[in-house]
């Protein structure tokens, strides 16, 4: 490969990349050490900038019409873009097969259904009022109205009334999300081994199925705060098992020293 | 080891192991090729046999009381019962290591995971009014009123009534079934090759994933009937893999020649 990959991710004010979904592209590119260039767009910028780069749609909105999300990447040396985390992650595979495998051959159909059963162990309707208030603090201005406007409009409520601190409310959620960090720690711990830090075990190194896990959790520290209470309780969970991750994973969470643009579509 | 395991089963009239839990283990017992014999027990007699031989509970009932169920083994060498088809694997994989192993060390988490994102994608609601009529079809009178009494109290409806064959609710039922197969099919194909068979792919070997897979379309297969024009287009639903599968799967389906006992409790 002769030039950098460019990622597209969301900025933050003062964290890096936050957003679990481009967070999964940062650890995944850092895994891999694939040489890369991050290009920041804030998120009324995001679906001009994936039609013209020709990065596909990963969905649909609520009226019906595409949806384009980031990451997204472009590759210059194949004159490709691709977006969704985990087509990125297969891609830079395929592409760069002489880089560590992110996911083995042998384990794609698991890591693919890695990746739904964390969705549906931890669902979004039990953190959602926790961590998007927290999210929308941590974006700089040419994202914080688009981002609350659509947000609100999904959630059904000001942000600063879903879930307020030292709510009912608030309590209740977290313990729900307690409940469903303990289903995906019994993943962990089925073979009655409690000391694996990634999904494959000690012996073997880190795969997607441990970047999503991270990425979330991730998501969840900065959003709340490293130095929150509530983040220092959920990095206690489980034995301190996602605090531990995490620990694990700085290091895969470094933002490229390249070029930083603010794009302006 | 000297001693065959005892396998508990719950017999059908005429195909078989045919309870999707207890289809895990058969098939697991036959791929490990573990010499077992096959006690058949009643559905009213679950609970005191398990008991018996000190099988633990494996949920709770409706009530808050412990519920038992099968498959559970008890093996004779260590003088252990297990319950619960992940741990029955697990078990015989620690204990008899030098057979195939159904969770390779490094895939516990991700197979894990498997049993709950399978799951989650096929969700009991979509199919349990049309299988679990065409369960108690296949089940000995021995089990035939404890089943329809505890389905119907759970279900909320006669069994004939939930969803008769040529009903709407019926069709809507399968239309979900068939969008819930296409999303573990994806999974299948998150690479882009649509030819692997077990989830490994192709040049590896069956684990307990596909045992999980291979035993719930099993048991559609033996409750609709294997000569029905509904399993026959589930055989051809994504290309034919649940068919496939299922073909793949046959040698291991096998019931022990061995001594089969009814048991009187």
């Amino acid at each position: 490969m002769s030039e950098p990959i460019i990622f597209y991710d969301i900025p933050s004010i003062n964290v890096g990349t936050w957003s679990p979904y481009t967070l999964r592209t940062r650890y995944s590119l850092n895994i891999k050490g694939v040489p890369y260039r991050t290009v920041w767009v804030e998120y009324p910028d995001i679906a001009a900038l994936s039609k013209q780069i020709g990065a596909a749609p990963t969905g649909k909105s609520a009226d019906g019409t595409p949806l384009y999300t980031l990451p997204a990447i472009y590759d210059p040396n194949t004159k490709t873009a691709v977006s969704d985390s985990g087509k990125i992650a297969r891609y830079l595979d395929k592409t760069y097969p002489d880089t560590p495998k992110l996911i083995p051959a042998e384990l794609d159909v698991l890591t693919a259904a890695f990746e739904d059963a964390f969705s549906a162990a931890i669902p979004r309707p039990d953190y959602a009022p926790i961590i998007i208030p927290g999210a929308f603090n941590i974006l700089r201005p040419g994202s914080q109205p688009y981002f609350r406007q659509t947000r609100e409009a999904a959630l059904g409520a000001k942000l600063e009334d879903l879930a307020p601190p030292g709510s009912e409310t608030r309590a209740n959620l977290w313990a729900k999300v307690r409940k469903d960090a303990i289903k995906v720690n019994a993943w962990y711990e089925a073979d009655g081994n409690k000391d694996k830090t990634f999904v494959l075990g000690a012996h073997a190194g880190v795969t997607y199925a441990d970047v999503i896990v991270a990425a979330f959790f991730a998501w969840f520290k900065k959003s709340l705060g490293e130095d929150s209470q509530e983040w220092k309780v959920i990095a206690a969970w489980n034995g301190g098992r996602w605090g531990k991750l995490l620990d694990a994973f700085e290091k895969y969470g470094a933002v490229d020293a390249g070029e930083e643009v603010r794009l302006q579509v």
